[in-house]
Order: structure tokens, then C-alpha cells, then sequence
């Protein structure tokens, strides 16, 4: 525990991955909690592609980081000190920490008490943004039912890996990982249940969606956009569902993302393709929370987390996002 | 009328756009009605940019049209001869005729009746496809409500103009047309109600999106694809629909498609974009076409048909849905 607020701020927004010149190391004073707040020690950064699209200046669905500004992030933090009633000494607490060792925890910032009994990591990746994610895109907006045979992109991610498990879970007929490498591909399928796996990096993932999905792709939850959501407009099946999730194909330079061309599917399968935010869900994610902790305990999910160390290296953390470098929830740990 | 059956048949598959290699006129004997047929002799051909589609060699949803096949498309016949209990000299009927002097129409080829009174041209352009397809388009797929900021592209064309108009009568607050040349951005605007036309021949369409929708875009009936349904993405309202009908910028030359690079406002607006095609409705036209009945009695609704004669001069009726050389519906008076 250090005697200051060590922060990392926007120092320049990065064309490209996130580099050195990216953010800026300072230490300012801890701050001190006025009523109705508690000083929280942030204990475990939530890592996630989209924190990199807040770092351009672009319309999104939350305004940009300002430059200066403390990079914006998910966390649970440990209430050290309380002046409110609704945290004592000792609570974990989750809300948007941003990238720093201390906060002013708040009912009005947002601060919620961790469920008892909840791991923190776990908060961050099952019970958190990424697994409610997966949940709601999932149940939700695509809707998977019996017989489905579902495609995920991402799938070793930490939503991605969610949302297979879930449509096992759902009893869909079929359900295909997209992921880089071996290894992970093996990982999905060997430890969280996926029926089969595609590895983007080593294979056509449009000749290989045509051998798995034969019939066509009932549901598609798609975590990268650009050429693998093409190749899964190009196999859809009749009434097939996209799942818009997110793109991190694109997030790093959008300037040169790629195009889709196969839109023209949607009208000749009569598909249908759907954004969506967990912005949307905020509340309903307790009863979201209480089914997914039924699964857990049943041993019908499983979780994994990549713990990188150190508030310093989380830049790095979330690059890993864009190179594959991850399987499961990135978390640093503070 | 001939002695003989003039045929248009599939030459040669086009690259780009039909041209007098494509299609081959022959001359065949008329041929002979069997137990439950009726020759006719056709009237009016259909003409629609779907059937570029189908001189493909693509998969779609239906067969491309074989080489040496007659050209397929809708139209409207004069029944001559009857073996038939269904038909009886006279009568309009309306099938897939193809581009030919006459067919054999029977109840298993799917031939109807047009209702009494309805003028063929209206029976193609209101009451056919093009008309039907606005108003399922419209109002199934897009579900248009009042107060909903509209706009449609293709919007002089046969069904464009369509959509406009329904979109009016159920009480849309802003209809905006999309449309080439300043002749049919007056006519939408001045003849049929629309609010405003955008002229995307000498007008930046993301531009005058931005002005004429300044709050968004609640629904978005699609045409043509490429760059204007990008443009319309970027200025997607929240939970805005996008009902994609068809893509004429690329029916003639789908391998330098332009891709679509606005996806993720999908994801950020939490939009929907859907697709659909009339063949899932047609157990519900003859609902469809007497609430259209009703709305053209009341004028509320008008029809605009842009009439080529000649069978000889289909293929270049059909270039003119490309080159934006119609006004409203075109048919082919046989």
C-alpha cells in the first residue's frame, strides 16, 4: 500500500495499440472521504477491449477519456476508511475505479457491494461486465434456443467463452469456438465443452464454417467484426441471428477497418443482425448474477482469468486483448 | 399477337450491366394448354432489379435462371384458351410469366386472378411485388410507428416511393427520400408527400442525413446498400431499424461490392438491422392488398409506372433500375 494515489492518466490517445507515450504515471495525494463516501484501496482492474475505444476521441456510448483524465476501467476496491453507511472497513466494493491505487467509493458513483462470498476475480469475469455480457447478448438479444447451432468469435475471451458454455448449457445443438491458435482451441474444447473449434490464425474460417455448420449458423455472437463476421454472414442460416458484441478487429485503427460485404445474406436468409450494451441490463443483472452463481455452483461453468501484476503494467494488459496474448478475463491485480 | 411464341432466354451470363449479348430472342411454337391449363398471352412484364440477381451464377433464394431458360419475371397475362375450371378467356392473371409472348397458366404454377377492376399496371406496381413488399418491409419488418424519423432510399423507384407514402399515412413525424437528380427529389417531396429529399447524385448524403435527421434515424428502409447505408448508420438513432430490401449498388458487379464499414453503430445505438424478401408474406396479400385498395380510394397512396414497350426492349427496361432512368414502377408492355 502505497502512502499516495498513484494514477495512470491520458497523457496523448494513441494511433495503434496503446504504447508508452499512451498514458502518464502520477502520484497525487489519497483522497479523503467526504460523507455518504469511503476510501476504497482498488485491489483488481477489470481489463476490456472497449476501455481502448474510450481512448479515441469518437462518439461512443460513453464520452471519450479526457486527455489528462484518469483512464477509465471497472474494478473492485477494499473500503480502507468509511464515511457512509452503506460500506464498512473491509467491503469490497465494484464500480468504475479507473486506472489508480485509491477511490471515493459512493451510492452516487455507482459502488456496489460485492455478493458475499464472491471471489473478486470471479466479480470481475463470470459475475461481471464480460459474463453478463455473454448472458443478456446471449439469452437476450440473440435469443439461443434448443437445437441452435451457435458460432462465437473470441471464444478463448473472456465473453466469448461465457457465451459458449451458456448456450451448452441453453442445449443448443452445436456450438463452434473461433479462436487463435492451438492452444486455446484446445482449451475450449477440451476444458469449457465447445463442440469444436476453429483456429483463425492456422485455418480458412469460411471453409471451416461450411464443414461445422453444414446446415447454416443459427446464432452468431460476434466479439470481432470485420472478415470472421463475413464469413458468418456467408453461412448463415435461414432466420440467423447476429449478435453485435463488439469489434476489436477494428479498435485499434478504425481508420482502415476493414468493410462487411455480405449483408446481402440477411435479406436472402432473412437474418438478423443486433447491437447491444450491457449498459442496457444494469438492472436486471442481480437476477442475471443469482442464475449464473446457480450454474457455478453446479459445475456447469467454469471461469479463467489472466492476472497480469502491477497498475503499471496494465497498458500492456490491455494490448494482449488485441494481440491474443489472453485466455479468459485480462485482470490486473493492483 | 404472333402465331408464335416470342422468348427471351439467358445468352449469356452478364458481367456488369445486361447487354445485347445477354439474352437471345427466339421464336418457338405456341404452346398447346393440357387438363387444368390455360395458355395466355402476356400483357405486362414486371420489371425489378431482382432479376439481375438471379442471371447470377450465385446462390440466392432461388435458383439462378439456367442459360437458355426463358428470362424468369412476374407479369400479367390475357387468358386465350382454357382447360381450365379457374380460367376463362379474358381474365388477367398474374405469375411468373417470364420474358416471352406466352405461357401456360395453371393453379400449380401458381397463377392468380387479379382481383376485378384493378388495372394491370397497378396489379404489378401497387398490388404486385414491388408494392407488397414496401408495405411488409414497412410495417413488419421495420415496424414503423408514429413519430418515428424516416428515411428510404431508392425513393422514386417503385418501391422507395411506396415506403414514403405508407410511412406518411402511419403518421411518421419526418419522411426522408433518398433519391438521383433534382426531377425526383421535387417529385417525392411535391407529388408525394414526402418531407424532405436528399439528391445523392450532387448532394453529400452523411451531411444532409445530419441535417434532416438531426436526432437520428428511427428506421431505415434500404434500397441500395453500400455507401448510403453506411451513411444512414452513422446517424442511426437509438434502437434504430434498418430494413435492408435489396442492394442494387452491387447487383451488377458483386465482386467490387463496397464494403459496409459502419457495423459497429449497431453495437453503440443498440440498432437492429434486419432482412426480408415478400416470398415469406404471400399467404397475407390479400389482406395487404385491400388495405392498399383502401388507401388508394382515399388517395392517400399514389403509383407512378414508368412503361417500356416492346418485349424486345426488356433488357434495357431493366438496365434503367441501374442507371436510375425510371420514375416509379417499370413494366414491359408486351
Amino acid at each position: 500500500m502505497s502512502d499516495h494515489n498513484r494514477r495512470l492518466v491520458l497523457a496523448k490517445r494513441p494511433s495503434g495499440m496503446v504504447d508508452e507515450s499512451t498514458v502518464r504515471m502520477e502520484e497525487i495525494e489519497v483522497p479523503v472521504p467526504g460523507d455518504g463516501e469511503a476510501l476504497a484501496r482498488v485491489r483488481y482492474i477489470s481489463i476490456d477491449p472497449t476501455i481502448r475505444t474510450w481512448m479515441d476521441d469518437l462518439p461512443g456510448y460513453l464520452p471519450p477519456i479526457a486527455i489528462d483524465e484518469v483512464v477509465r476501467s471497472g474494478g473492485v476496491a477494499e473500503v480502507v476508511e468509511s464515511k457512509s453507511e452503506d460500506y464498512a472497513p473491509g467491503d469490497l466494493v465494484f464500480g468504475f475505479t479507473g486506472w489508480q491505487d485509491y477511490v471515493l467509493a459512493s451510492q452516487a458513483g455507482g459502488y456496489q457491494s460485492l455478493p458475499g462470498g464472491v471471489p473478486p476475480t470471479l466479480a470481475l469475469s463470470l459475475f461481471g461486465i464480460t459474463g453478463m455480457t455473454a448472458y443478456f447478448g446471449l439469452l437476450d438479444v440473440g435469443k439461443v434456443k434448443e437445437g441452435d447451432v451457435v458460432v462465437v468469435s473470441g471464444a478463448a475471451g473472456a465473453t466469448g467463452s461465457t457465451v459458449g458454455q451458456i448456450a451448452k448449457i441453453k442445449n443448443a445443438a452445436k456450438v463452434i469456438g473461433i479462436a487463435g491458435g492451438p492452444e486455446k482451441c484446445a482449451y475450449i474444447v477440451e476444458e469449457l465443452g465447445f463442440d469444436a473449434a476453429i483456429d483463425y490464425k492456422n485455418e480458412d474460417v469460411a471453409a471451416r464454417l461450411r464443414e461445422a455448420a453444414p446446415e447454416g449458423i443459427d446464432l452468431y455472437f460476434d466479439n470481432v467484426g470485420g472478415e470472421i463476421l463475413d464469413a458468418c454472414l456467408a453461412q448463415l442460416a435461414l432466420r440467423g441471428r447476429i449478435v453485435l458484441c463488439g469489434a476489436i478487429a477494428s479498435y485499434n485503427d478504425r481508420s482502415s477497418a476493414r468493410g462487411v460485404f455480405n449483408t446481402s445474406a440477411l435479406i436472402i436468409r432473412r437474418g438478423r443482425m443486433e447491437g447491444f450494451l450491457i449498459l442496457d441490463y444494469f438492472d436486471r443483472l442481480p437476477a442475471a448474477r443469482e442464475e449464473m452463481a446457480t450454474w457455478l455452483a453446479e459445475g456447469k461453468i467454469k471461469s479463467s482469468e489472466h492476472v497480469v501484476e502491477g497498475l503499471e503494467n496494465a497498458p500492456k494488459a490491455l494490448n494482449l486483448l488485441f494481440t491474443g496474448g489472453n485466455t479468459g478475463k485480462v485482470i490486473v491485480r493492483v
